[in-house]
């Protein structure tokens, strides 16, 4: 998507370099940063220079690919794999990373070194171009759901640089606007990491979509009001009965949407949901430190980043990562392979 | 209440000296602060050194009671009643102001000189106890809706900082606590101005008592979770119909409230409600500037006042201060007066 007049994707590989976003930087720096071998580039995972199961997805896949590019020939499926095992590591829940490790992997298996470095390198880049035609497709499908001149809310950031390139809840809102709509998007900041200031209103200013930052206490406020017309949210994992695991706030939106009588959609590619998870209440919830809700990171007027502290020092904080949705409240699901009712997913497998 | 172990009003008058805690530098700095005049008094309203709407009642009355030790007596009552004026511009919608100031000047309207000086400082220091025993009233009353063991959640800041002693929704959990209840309380942060991680938990800290801050997307959760008890909220106004304004967030909080059966209950001295506005829809909603949401205070690490910026640049936000939550998700009303339903308002009128 647009950074400036200039398309960029989160993530790509040029020759035996994968170079990135640098996401711990946004919205108040925009930095390509290079990972010149496999350790760095699995780095950049753990570290969360680059966030969001796609992105995460093609990050690990373009560092299989410089893997076998480093390998020796002498033992070069050895070396391969066992950079498999370290890229792997870094990131134990993120279904995506696992998937597209072992997708390179199983595409090489049985090759020698010469053909098996291009062929890695030509899988890890399908990873990422079959990422970005899924959120393409999910964006087309979605922008019907968008009336001309409709205010859409949306919570974290399910945009582009979640993904390789168009994102899930935002790649809608960006089809719309190609086709001429009007559209205004309230962004929730989505604490406590703050995402929704931080790369949600960051995507909207580089492709020049209307928007307003408001704290998560205000969403209600202008649901009741009939100033938003369409929810569309991400999710980190979908169970088969349609409940929707996201992040913290989605919950409460999806009820208070539900009660005005708004339309509350999830955007998210099929490997998103989870077959294997017969409900919301077998996903386990991340429980992150106090820190993310005692300390806020930002910019200070002369330009230093800078934390601070909001609560006094003896108080304790609870910090749940995520929360579920029961499927009652959401009305549909975006995929790339159409908009399906929380009850159609068994269909799907 | 206490602050380390020693007992503290939020406002009070030594000699001509009105005296209160420092609000603004709360929780890093705990300061009591001199106001050695009226129009100093007028400006710690107007700067909010005092928020909250008995405190700013409490702090007007001081204020006129030190404009009539500081009037001449050749013109004492016209000096007394331009101090009136300038109280009463410094912040123009908060009600308290206007009773208090009002309450003062009638009391002393044909006296002399020297006996209204008397009467002013008395009538100053009537209206802080009437507004501590309302609040403490509050606490009994509401401390029989908590059981041991209870969890409760609560929204802003609506403890003793906001009035003069006891505080509204905090009060009875302060009673319960007093009675040997173990109660456990979740503090929303409450964006944009954090008054829950920095005058709530601050509260509770020193009142020793358990606590958890939460940002505002997590009350939902823990709710869904049925870990929490009972919501006790304070209010801005409160409409005849028994719809409540409240600090933004208010609405969704009771909407989820409902949506999991928690009791959902306002507690609010009586003169919070408005017997001339017939429902929420009359009441009008501030909306306060962008940069509250955009930038956040804090304190850094190395203990320096600090402002950091979120959100890009080029984004702009909105910020609604308050919302209205319908009288229909509201289980009960806590006044001094008793415990209501909100249509049974009317009947004190």
């Amino acid at each position: 998507m647009l950074v400036g007049d200039k398309h960029y994707r989160t993530v790509w590989m040029e020759g035996n370099i994968v170079r990135m976003i640098n996401q711990i930087k946004l919205p108040h720096q925009f930095i390509i940063q290079d990972f010149l071998d496999y350790t760095q580039t699995a780095l950049s995972i753990k570290d969360m220079y680059v966030r969001g199961a796609g992105a995460i997805g093609a990050t690990a896949g373009y560092g299989i690919a410089q893997a076998a590019l480093q390998a020796p020939d002498q033992r070069f499926h050895e070396y391969v794999n066992l950079a498999a095992e370290h890229i792997k590591q870094t990131r134990p829940t993120a279904q995506n990373l696992f998937y597209a490790v072992n997708r390179v992997l199983k595409k090489i298996e049985n090759l020698e070194p010469a053909v098996a470095r291009q062929e890695a390198v030509k899988e890890a880049q399908a990873i990422a171009d079959d990422d970005a035609n899924s959120c393409k497709k999910i964006g087309e499908l979605g922008a019907d759901l968008i009336k001309d001149g409709y205010k859409i809310s949306t919570h974290c950031n399910a945009g582009w640089l979640a993904f390789v390139d168009w994102g899930s809840a935002l790649s809608p809102i960006y089809q719309a606007k190609r086709q001429g709509k009007n559209v205004f998007v309230f962004v929730d900041e989505t604490r406590p990491r703050s995402q929704g200031s931080k790369l949600t209103a960051w995507e909207l200013v580089n492709e020049k979509i209307p928007h307003a930052v408001i704290v998560d206490n205000a969403t209600g406020y202008y649901m009741k009001k009939g100033e938003i017309d369409l929810v569309i949210v991400g999710s980190d994992r979908i169970a088969i009965n349609g409940d929707v695991a996201n992040k913290i706030g989605t919950y409460s939106s999806a009820v208070v949407a539900k009660e005005n009588n708004i339309s509350f959609y999830v955007a998210a590619p099929t490997s998103t949901i989870d077959p294997n998870c017969p409900s919301g209440d077998q996903i386990p919830i991340e429980e992150r430190h106090e820190d993310e809700v005692l300390v806020i990171e930002g910019l200070t007027v002369e330009g230093k980043e800078e934390k601070v502290r909001i609560a006094p020092k003896e108080s304790c904080a609870k910090n749940p990562s995520f929360d579920v949705t029961p499927a009652k409240y959401i009305t549909g699901i975006i995929t790339e392979k159409g908009i399906f009712k929380p009850e159609e997913l068994r269909n799907l497998f």
